[in-house]
């Protein structure tokens, strides 16, 4: 069995252990929703302060130059670029992950409809995160395209001649099943179709590597492992041999050669530029720039490789936990326990009251998340930067008294809420 | 002549004055680019630092349900509404003015294409903001319509039988000319085709009455006149006849009828909510509500009809004093003088230095800007809600120093900025 002692001790030993004084966490709250939202950089409110009372407040509209606002989707589209096996140029920070997805599946099936016409279907597996699958349904009913869902063991097979792009999400928001993505894009680029890639729950969180994989396309988002606040712009990249081919429709001024020259025609920058569309929410931008410094800061103690074996070791120890002391409670796993298939969370699942113990865990301050669907699911994110070996068993305490007791069961956490 | 002191008196008599206060803005500056980007609300700072510190670190996840994040984009959207003739529940705060207007236009097409398929051209104005052209350009292209561009004044011969959608700007940009929203409506209407307007200089700068005019769609920017900070959100508006009508393609998961049953299935909510996306930027989101505050806190002297008042009044002050203390230095005004055809800003001409000028001016404090065309534009926006008759004296002098002593002309008023 292991022990509290056992926990200490691993954090003891853990290089990554000083990073958690890069944010401010709630007294008496475990965190095990930074997939979800990441916490508070103790640097962002200082620096949000600035950018409002500074540089918006004293500045005025100068800032746009003398502030560097008008570089911030470039600038920092460059520092997660190096989160993700991107090249410096490559990845701009702008928009919702939603909307990101529309831009490139628009240019992915501008470019088979070029190339390969008789291509009539984007692939995507049916536990896609929602969003990804509704831009889809959208735009394959606009340009008359088959959205074929399948699962994911049955990706491979699905794919033929008949497929255009293959559009994934890394890590599986529900279960936490990461694909492999070198071989999966492989085996879609020998079935002749583009592949996107939404990292939504892999930047900052597994390590990811766009150029060494051959993708084509990917989005991802700001505000969960990236730590850059609530509905934090997101990101899109773009793989330079397609980036100047087509425009993507979002065709606004951001996205112009020359934007401060204000002609009546479209000319669309070069590069990733064009991927931009209108003017950016500064202060949202501005504490996103704040949560990649958090997750930059590891790059001195390992950097991803580091994050990714302490994440690893984190949802292994809370799965041993939970099948140590959880055990006869009707909790079911539905994260891979294979390594090479695992993003940086773990979700458990039960018949029944799996909302209620999420809310019970909450009032005792283990934050996680409920996740509906069949079966539904208990989903815990795991944060190497500020998760102690130490909280993992704590939160498993806490998780074994709400079954043991019964607490679940009590009304107060069965209330529904607009967001769950 | 006008003289400082009629200015004072100006002053002294003004029942907006004291809303001023309700801004932190710079020592020695007289701020007229507040159709650019607001100035900062005095509550902003305190307000958004309650929101990085208490909502985001310590709320978290939770912050959702507890600080009334989810319905930010509705409630935000019901108070734009009551500055702009429409009702509650008829808008959302949401993404850039680009994209959402990639949404109304989509949603037009559509509408046009079931009700009146040989309608094959979208007209608007030939110095409609880039954006709004771009925009266009590329839905058309996609669909196979035809972009037509004419002068304002050729606008009501274009409309034909030919003509599916009208796309204006209700104030221009660079000129400050205004239309007649209701009878432009009118007549589009006459001629079978619907209307979207964007408000982007007309929100919280003009009267607007969307329901009296009977329009179509609009959308706005939240930056420029309602203050809300540097890139805030924008906003979109739909006319209850045409909510339901049709998706439209940015069928993000914020659009879906029930977002968090997690279905694979698109599904749009009823009503202006199919107008989102994605999750909006939380932060910025904020600082627009306390740029809200601003414009609506005018509500008990008067509303926006006593700062249209004011502002008229500001316009024609700057328009009597460049004519009076500025005569002989080759400006021109690019702005009507007639109030109905007027906006809230005053833009001048001149052949040669627009640029250098504009440029001299703000190092003496006087923040206008530049737009380059045929003519050059410096361009003077005059916000009620913090202007001064003093200031517009001020200003007019400074214009004249920079003017009767040549300082335009050294050379550090002449280098090229990022941004103009």
């Amino acid at each position: 069995m292991t022990t509290l002692q056992d926990c200490r001790a691993l954090d003891a030993q853990d290089p990554l252990h000083g990073l958690r004084d890069l944010f401010t966490l709630p007294e008496g709250v475990i965190y095990l929703d930074g997939n979800s939202l990441g916490p508070l950089p103790k640097a962002a409110p200082d620096r949000v302060a600035r950018a409002v009372r500074e540089e918006w407040g004293g500045g005025l509209i100068r800032s746009w130059n003398t502030a560097g606002w008008y570089e911030m989707p470039g600038r920092l589209g460059d520092r997660i670029a190096t989160l993700i096996g991107a090249g410096a140029g490559e990845v701009v920070a702008t928009d919702s992950t939603s909307i990101n997805l529309f831009k490139v599946l628009s240019a992915a099936l501008s470019i088979a409809a070029a190339d390969a016409p008789q291509r009539r279907v984007v692939l995507s597996e049916r536990s896609n995160f929602p969003t990804d699958l509704y831009i889809a349904e959208g735009l394959c009913r606009e340009r008359g395209l088959e959205l074929k869902l399948v699962e994911a063991e049955g990706i491979a097979d699905a794919l033929d001649e008949r497929s255009a792009v293959l559009m994934l999400t890394h890590v599986n928001y529900r279960t936490g099943a990461m694909h492999d993505m070198a071989a999966v894009t492989r085996a879609a680029h020998a079935a002749g179709a583009l592949v996107i890639w939404d990292l939504a729950h892999s930047a900052g969180a597994v390590e990811v590597d766009l150029r060494g994989a051959d993708a084509d396309f990917a989005i991802g988002c700001g505000y969960k492992y990236l730590n850059g606040g609530p509905g934090a712009p997101a990101f899109v990249w773009v793989h330079p041999r397609h980036a100047d081919r087509f425009w993507q429709p979002l065709s606004g001024w951001w996205s112009h050669a020359a934007p401060f020259a204000f002609t009546p025609d479209y000319r669309p920058a070069a590069g990733i530029a064009r991927y931009l569309c209108g003017t950016q929410p500064i202060l949202s931008m501005t504490a996103l720039e704040c949560g990649l410094d958090t997750v930059l800061a590891a790059q001195p103690h390992g950097g991803m490789q580091a994050l990714r074996r302490k994440s690893l070791a984190l949802t292994d120890l809370f799965i041993a936990l939970v099948e140590e002391r959880c055990a006869g409670h009707g909790l079911g796993l539905a994260t891979p326990r294979a390594h090479a298939q695992r993003g940086s969370q773990v979700c458990l699942t039960r018949e029944q009251g799996a909302y209620a113990i999420v809310q019970a865990l909450v009032a005792r301050g283990v934050i996680g998340d409920f996740r509906a669907g069949i079966p539904d699911i208990l989903r815990f994110g795991f944060t190497p930067l500020y998760l102690r070996f130490e909280d993992v068993w704590h939160a498993v305490e806490h998780l074994r008294q709400v079954l043991a007791e019964g607490e679940w069961k009590r009304p107060e956490f069965h209330r529904q809420q607009a967001v769950t």
